[in-house]
């Protein structure tokens, strides 16, 4: 059975796992969930996954949820973008960073200024978190000064984990030209052989509810 | 060499650390960080750390930061708190949600709340980050119904990660009577032998700067 990744195309969480798995050769179909239709809030869909989130990988009778999780997942089954030994207690430090100070800041506010209504979206909430945001930029822009890969000398689970919004094309105020590091970095992700943009690889993107 | 905490009262996500090392019965000690002195924005620290955060475990002669990571460590090193074989990857998954949706949000606005001048503090800000912080509530509440400990039959750090922020005195919006059965869990953890409060585990509390 190919693994079932629930998942749509405006997640950057989802991006996370299905981005891992297609990088690893490991076969997965998607699952469209309608989020915008309010899917993720039915009581099936918290049955399947009690944090009422995307992504939810269903794989031999088992159900995982948390991008981090699939990932990790992912990395046992296939050998493949978990480092080299030694290097895993720095790759889980950047997923974990990510975690708390990229992903979970710049979906929210990607969030807030593209699939709000205008007249609903919190002004205040949206600059502070672009100053937030601006500091994780900055501390992943440091790192990878003088480096092609967040840990040791290729792709990781840290680097798709860390990169997955800054890929989306929704202004949530972070430019690529402004993080000459950021960039070259996004780059180097996205000529590894099989990379695909999110709108690419997951079912569901803005234009569909114009 | 007993390992080296770098930490400072106040924080929930060293609280994780030093509460695992505690309970599991590693030997540590604390290094105080004057965090409110700007100390995590030196570039002395920024070398330990070039996150710029706490905690910062030094031990063995090795450097490790996020506070996921140091647990991970201590559960290798002591065999304890990392759950039963099988349990590993629901583990995984809660400190994951902890990282992405109630540690950063929950410390962040206990921050703004209480650590800023009243002037400085961005009302709307901290509204919308309540509201975020009770669906995280909700989300734990529901998961302990019936349950003693997030995953399994026995404490783990996933508990220890989820918990950290909700026994801090100061207020930011979190009332255990409001949620039965995370009042339940606190008391739980709180009553496991070598519980420690944060301000009586680690140097620094607000009393200090008053």
């Amino acid at each position: 059975m190919t693994a079932k990744l629930h998942c749509f195309g405006e997640s950057g969480n989802a991006y996370k796992a299905a981005l891992t798995m297609t990088l690893a050769g490991y076969p997965w179909e998607p699952v469209y969930v309608d989020f915008f239709g309010g899917a993720t809030r039915s009581p099936a869909f918290r049955k399947l996954n009690d944090m009422g989130e995307v992504p939810v990988l269903e794989d031999e009778g088992r159900v995982l949820s948390q991008s981090g999780a699939i990932m990790y997942h992912v990395v046992r089954k296939t050998g493949k973008l978990g480092g080299r030994p030694g290097e895993e207690e720095e790759v889980l430090r950047w997923v974990l960073w990510d975690n708390h100070k990229m992903s979970s800041q710049a979906g929210m506010t990607r969030f807030l200024m593209n699939f709000l209504p205008e007249d609903k979206r919190p002004r205040e909430v949206i600059t502070f978190m672009q100053a937030r945001l601006s500091n994780a930029y900055g501390t992943l822009d440091a790192h990878l000064a003088g480096r092609d890969w967040l840990v040791g000398t290729a792709p990781t689970i840290a680097d798709l984990s860390c990169c997955a919004y800054l890929y989306y094309p929704e202004p949530f105020g972070f430019t690529r030209a402004d993080w000459p590091d950021l960039d070259r970095w996004l780059g180097n992700i996205a000529a590894l052989p099989g990379w695909k943009h999110p709108y690419d690889l997951m079912p569901g993107n803005p234009s569909d509810r114009t």
